[in-house]
């Protein structure tokens, strides 16, 4: 790993807790409208689960590129008729929407984010908007270099130009780069167009029971670590 | 101005010293390559004239989008042979053209965008591309919250795109945006789409003598500084 200049982040469930963030954010914001009966934990991950099938349609060529934040406010609108929620204006849903960009980080990643960055290059490379990683950047304290991934790649990951055209845009070769995930499919991905990878364990992403991703795969995974600061530590920062 | 969300920064002359660093630069390169008798201030103000026709081909659309080490490199090469410079290789050129990656910032820069970054979003609105801008970002340690500019917009200032695309991307409006830049022309651009606009005097950028943008055009800017500090204290931060 000695030749590599610059980090990669994968954001949602790596360096951030979406589940608990996006359901605590939406239940402050119910509690405030007087909302009631709604379970926003289970809102969350119905949110989350339309998410792969939005971006699916960009990644066919079905859509011309479409940024997240207008993926999930479409996503939203049909939670919103499912759960039968009714007079919630423009401002309001425009409010939930931006539950996205005011997620909280891990514990650690901040720390390790900070000791990467004396070292390596680090910036995102998520499905999230340039606007949403900069916002949620400013929220949680996060020291991105830049902002990289799908708005500046035109591509969503898994699609090999994602990964691709952000290295060429940091001018390094694949090789030079270390994707950082809590996802093995995202870093099989990353590792077959020249990566290099590593492994961040987020064992309570999906909340209690969590069964995928507690692992790494061999396969793909270049290093493995428990936390950013062990990551930090694992890579001379 | 108390709409104001981020600002958007000029970095070649207003961020930072092009003229002195680039020719210090080459100055230490020369001396170790055993290169004599050639002036190197006099060699990156021409390769600074050179700038504004290499972005013109690509603003005219006589040129796909390229980026701007690309265009410094062609220019170089053309000085390269002007000057008669010989037996320079690859890794030569590629170093002499990094130069624009190694720039040192005025007194005032640093500290200037530390206290901006209190409040606001901070962000370069170059035509230097990501790569150039945060390579030179970790040399001269600019706290930006992303990169903006020529590269993410697809489009070379002074053309409206690089304005605007930049807006869009922080999903703001022109109005909630401040350009800041050293040049009136950059600042008038800016106006014309609607953006607020901070006027920073350089008055050593082009050296002794200076005759342009000593003063702020009042048919253009908003507010003027004569350090990023003062516009920073302006600008409530």
């Amino acid at each position: 790993m000695k030749d590599i200049r610059a980090c990669l982040f994968d954001v949602f469930g790596t360096v951030v807790d979406w589940r608990t963030s996006v359901s605590r954010d939406l239940a402050a914001f119910a509690r405030e409208k007087r909302i009631d009966g709604i379970d926003w934990l289970q809102f969350a991950v119905e949110w989350r689960r339309l998410y792969q099938p939005s971006m699916e349609e960009v990644r066919s060529g079905r859509r011309p590129f479409t940024i997240l934040d207008v993926l999930h406010r479409e996503s939203l609108e049909k939670l919103v008729a499912r759960y039968g929620l009714e007079g919630l204006g423009e401002a309001d849903l425009e409010h939930m929407n931006r539950a996205w960009h005011r997620l909280e980080p891990w514990s650690d990643a901040v720390e390790g984010l900070r000791r990467l960055k004396t070292r390596y290059i680090i910036a995102p490379c998520s499905n999230g908007n340039i606007a949403l990683m900069v916002n949620l950047a400013k929220h949680a304290g996060l020291p991105w270099d830049c902002i990289l991934g799908a708005e500046t790649a035109r591509a969503y990951k898994p699609l090999p130009q994602a990964y691709l055209n952000s290295c060429r845009q940091l001018a390094l070769d694949p090789a030079q780069v270390c994707m950082v995930a809590a996802h093995n499919n995202d870093l099989r991905a990353a590792k077959a167009q020249g990566l290099r990878t590593a492994f961040v364990a987020r064992p309570a992403e999906h909340g209690p029971g969590q069964t995928t991703d507690l692992t790494p795969d061999p396969a793909c995974v270049d290093v493995s670590a428990t936390s950013f600061v062990e990551l930090a530590a694992k890579l001379g920062a």
